[in-house]
């Protein structure tokens, strides 16, 4: 099944049904308006959507209408938890080499997690606004899951179930404010997050879900340019049953809280010399582009966004269409009051 | 306007009208069913409670009924925001005295800000659940604030005027999960909030709201015993509309986000001998309180939070009535599955 939100006016839109090549979409109405209603009562609601999916897959869904992701909100566009995990550990060990240390132990026996912004997602095809280009913005693509209600203390298998909905993520990063790691900086430094147009059952993905991680690619453009074509699987450290088991180690979460993987990243590949001198999939963050070439190189050569700059972010199916439709964001300064 | 939220066993409870004694309630039906409702349509909607307001105070609200504080839950009981701020530095301070270290510049020059678990705030009279009593349980008193909608880059002038309402907050704190202020252990460490009965417009405090403090006394017991009387206003070293207008630097805050001010703390009294000896008013965690024992007498006396320990905060308005009602939480054992 897929979701999606329309704009309406209202701070929670407007829930739709979306069919599964995303050409055509029917408004939910009777049913839910909002998705966090859905999240909140899925046993009842959810088989009720799912009826109305399957009619719009078959052409029978009365009011059905052209899908037009211009017109989305994120598919929840506020929500009352989003942490942000770590589970992609090539790009923080580049980070950290660049400094001659080696990564902590900790990042690869426990999953890093940091409270993330749920206020307001983004849209997918909204502007990015930062207050300043020198705040070094950047955007950090990956996967984030929607949840169902998780006991304190549930294991990664019980997580695992509890996974409603799937979506491609855009962390919208000021590199400049990050200090150090703590708190307060991951706060400033990490303002928003845009989402796909859609969010999919994980039955969606068919087989390339598998043990809490989506194998296929995700394909990320800056103005036009690709800047990583990543493959989601294998590299993630952490799958999402275990990033969520972390996080309600010592507390509950209720529906429709969000966990982000953070941004995807590959180790380089050797040359006989046993040197890292490739990077055949490229990037999914600005920063982490930048410490590939520094370690290439010996310096950096793309800069970070600026105003007036585009990012795609993207994922296909076996078939070749897309699974959750295009993120396209562009960065913006703020309006003069 | 004092408002609450009853249990009816839904997520988001009922909207309760209360009486300034706190003695009498009116459910809020036919104006809004949920608090966050009011908050998303304040300017409407509020207008409209106040009139209820009124009748209750005069005795002319046709329904109403005693008002019971065991029946509540949070006034808000989740929100698409929660920040823990430290506006109150005599803690800390004594925290890296304890380790011969002086308290970062940072912390007077700049709020520092947390992002906390808003997924579920406890209510006033509710078990605090922890899986271990090894994890050094704490509960931190202090104030919190429920805003309205805050733009990018918000005054503190302006973040001021878009408070709404006030309350009395707990922060569970497991102090042995606490890592050196990264943003991961932040996020364990701090499994929940518990909010006092109900929330209050800064009106009703008269004259001791003033410029974004509260001059009150936060009464704070554990077991019945006495554990602090501190003024929250003097010592407050960050006023509500500058740790809002910090919260806001790199993005907008939506109506509903709540900002809390972190225990509430005093600098010791010194004797003739220039040294400090005497902490009249005592401590809002028993962290602080552990730190002024040994600071005093070169030892702890006070453990952390035990399961079945009583936590009471209250504060009192000029006229010896309780503003928020009091929180009275115990400490509990996870129950076995």
């Amino acid at each position: 099944m897929k979701l999606a939100t329309y704009r309406d006016g209202s701070r929670d839109g407007q829930l739709l049904v979306v069919s599964r090549d995303l050409g055509l979409a029917h408004y939910a109405t009777g049913i839910a308006s909002r998705l966090q209603q859905v999240l909140d009562d899925w046993d009842f609601l959810a088989p009720q959507l799912h009826a109305l999916y399957v009619q719009l897959n078959t052409g029978k869904a009365p009011h059905a209408f052209a899908f037009d992701p211009r017109q989305c909100m994120a598919p929840l566009p506020r929500a009352y938890q989003c942490v942000h995990a770590t589970a992609y550990l090539a790009a923080p060990e580049r980070q950290y080499q660049l400094h001659q240390q080696p990564l902590p132990a900790s990042f690869y026996t426990e999953p890093q997690l940091h409270g993330g912004s749920s206020t307001a997602f983004l849209g997918p095809c909204d502007e990015v606004v930062v207050p300043s280009e020198a705040m070094g913005i950047d955007l950090a693509a990956g996967l984030a899951a929607i949840t169902g209600d998780l006991p304190r203390g549930s294991t990664p298998a019980q997580t695992l179930g509890a996974i409603r909905l799937l979506m491609l993520t855009g962390d919208v990063v000021l590199r400049q404010l990050e200090q150090a790691n703590t708190a307060a900086g991951h706060l400033h430094s990490h303002p928003a997050t845009a989402c796909s147009p859609v969010a999919i059952t994980p039955d969606e993905l068919g087989p390339a879900w598998q043990e809490g991680k989506v194998h296929l690619t995700l394909q990320l453009a800056c103005n036009g340019r690709k800047l990583g074509l990543c493959d989601t699987g294998p590299t993630m450290h952490f799958h999402f049953g275990q990033l969520l088991a972390q996080g309600c180690k010592t507390r509950p979460w209720q529906a429709g809280a969000v966990l982000g993987s953070g941004a995807v990243s590959h180790p380089g590949a050797s040359n006989p010399q046993g040197q890292t001198d490739d990077w055949p999939q490229g990037a999914c963050s600005i920063a982490d582009k930048r410490a590939i070439e520094t370690l290439h190189q010996g310096r950096t050569r793309t800069p970070f966004l600026r105003y007036g700059d585009t990012v795609r972010a993207d994922m296909k199916g076996k078939d070749g269409h897309s699974l959750f439709g295009a993120l396209e964001l562009t960065i913006a300064a703020p309006q003069e009051a």
